[in-house]
């Protein structure tokens, strides 16, 4: 990688962070299969959710916090249905198998539901609820976020994640409508950039243990973050909770290990996918076409000042992912250097 | 029901709504289904969803808008998956049928989801949510709502519904947690609420068309709903509407029928159920021991100022069903009037 550009392309970062794995002692099809989904989340523009992890993943891997060797189990089976045990293995490796079986079993049944308990952190949301598309099914993806940043609506205590959605439906002519969010106004990501950048943050992301809005990121260990619609999101949080986590036999509530903060408790970390077979309800091709309509019916509405056009949801990854593979993946210089040194300790070639 | 007291009770109240059901043709045993469902909406609190409704659905039957005679036809089945016509009929029969099906399908297959086309209103989210409990399942049910109140974000043209979700899972020795809700921040009947109260609305309910904030709610055809969490609430809206309209072959975007305004054109509305069966993942009295702990969980947290508890959701349907179920169901003096008429029109028996 050139520090002219400092971009590199999605192959060579698949393959650096796959050699990292196999250097930490991770056979090697399953590093080229992290590798290939981590890559992935950048090319997404998930930036947040990509490479930036390899170094906390490999301090965990090092502080003996997840398992390089796991054996995933099958603790409950139904034709529609599947819990998997992922045997603290690392998340996107426990999510791709895990979506693999839930589409699988939707080609026959339609519809399939598939949990995972002992799993870990796993990516952006949107990773696996896009992998049905290609099946011509429609992915819903949801986990407890891997540490607590919302309390229960009126509280203090921290006892929920921001507990993500995303939902994947095809399209024919136009990107897949890609919806992937957290339960909260704004994700904790969002923060800590606001809080590298020295912005200041607009009220109605985060209040304080008064309940006054907190605009300071610097100042973010003193509040919470808030839910969308105040109550709802709280309800929607405690409920993606509730079947992620209680469901599965995975950490909810107080169980939620803070996987920035301590790397060598197992996490626990429980997730679900939907696989919903489009064919069971309708021909796929109409559907996708129905899909294009949706697009253009909501772009044709006039608009309201200040803004210039209507998105939908997944159209800024498409154009991302558009850009990424054309003009290469942006790693800035911080992360460039912390890849760098990450190479040089494990001895793999750098980016 | 006497005038001075003004309340009946849900037996009361499902024999009048069969009543005039069967009064305006309806065949008995679904005239009685449909009374039950109607008055349990009652009995939830879910007072703009129950017997309120009860005119405008006649009216629709008069009009020749709403089938008296359904016959459901399946139109695609899979082990885990169904869609339905339901033949124009009322949206509460329609519903209740397909949530049968899911439920039956799940006990075998571990989840099942089936959804609806050519149906119409049928009450609120929860009542469908709900059915599954009591066979130890969880319910999820989307509906398109019956009329455009929200535009895609940054636009001025509703094209969308307020689009509710409904969640349910059973507890043990607590209420089940149970989160219906509209996509918007406040659903188009608390602003009918508050324009009946001469009330003003706070800031962040509506915005009218330059984008302002909408506060009177006497100016509500003005303006426009306000999604949850912005574009998020906008893209659950959106998807909300893809899986329970355009997946079903239902209606969706500018297809959508304004039911308060036309009574007439079919609605082919839209709607879906998930059921999933607890013991396909895990034992459900552990489980839903586990839910009374959440709820415990959640309690526990210390309280932000102005706050005197931390609720769950669900807590205060199970109250009102509780105090309803002793105490009656309250019929407001303008509502009892409108229900008399009707029976007076209908030549059935008053509430």
């Amino acid at each position: 990688m050139s520090d002219a550009t400092r971009t590199t392309t999605y192959d060579n970062l698949a393959r650096f962070i796959a050699d990292a794995f196999i250097a930490c002692g991770m056979p090697a099809e399953d590093a080229r299969k992290a590798g290939a989904l981590m890559a992935r989340a950048d090319l997404m523009g998930k930036d947040g959710h990509g490479v930036f992890r390899l170094p906390q993943y490999v301090e965990r891997i090092r502080a003996g916090g997840m398992n390089l060797r796991p054996e995933f189990r099958m603790i409950e089976e139904r034709t529609a249905t599947a819990l998997i045990d992922g045997d603290n293995g690392l998340g996107h490796l426990v999510m791709s198998h895990a979506t693999e079986l839930a589409m699988a079993k939707a080609a026959t049944t339609g519809v399939a539901w598939v949990g995972a308990r002992h799993s870990n952190h796993a990516g952006p949301a949107a990773l696996y609820a896009m992998m049905p598309l290609e099946r011509d099914m429609i992915g819903i993806y949801v986990a407890v976020g891997s540490a607590n940043h919302l309390p229960p609506w009126g509280g203090t205590e921290m006892l929920l994640s921001t507990n993500p959605i995303a939902f994947a439906i095809p399209a024919a002519e136009r990107p897949p409508i890609v919806l992937d969010m957290a339960t909260t106004v704004a994700a904790y990501g969002k923060v800590k950039t606001a809080a590298q950048r020295g912005e200041t943050m607009p009220e109605g992301w985060m209040i304080d243990r008064q309940g006054n809005p907190l605009t300071d990121p610097a100042r973010a260990g003193e509040g919470f973050l808030l839910p969308i619609g105040g109550p709802k999101g709280y309800g929607l949080a405690l409920v993606f909770g509730i079947l992620a986590g209680t469901l599965n036999g995975a950490a909810f509530g107080r169980d939620v290990v803070d996987f920035n903060a301590d790397v060598r408790s197992t996490t626990n970390t429980g997730h679900f996918i939907i696989a919903l077979d489009i064919g069971a309800f309708t021909d796929p091709e109409r559907f996708k076409e129905g899909i294009d309509e949706v697009w253009a019916e909501m772009k044709s509405s006039p608009l309201l000042p200040g803004f210039d056009e209507i998105r939908l949801p997944g159209e800024g990854l498409a154009r991302t992912m558009a850009a990424r593979r054309r003009d290469g993946i942006l790693i800035p210089a911080p992360l460039q250097a912390r890849l760098a040194a990450l190479a040089d300790e494990l001895g793999v070639a750098p980016l």
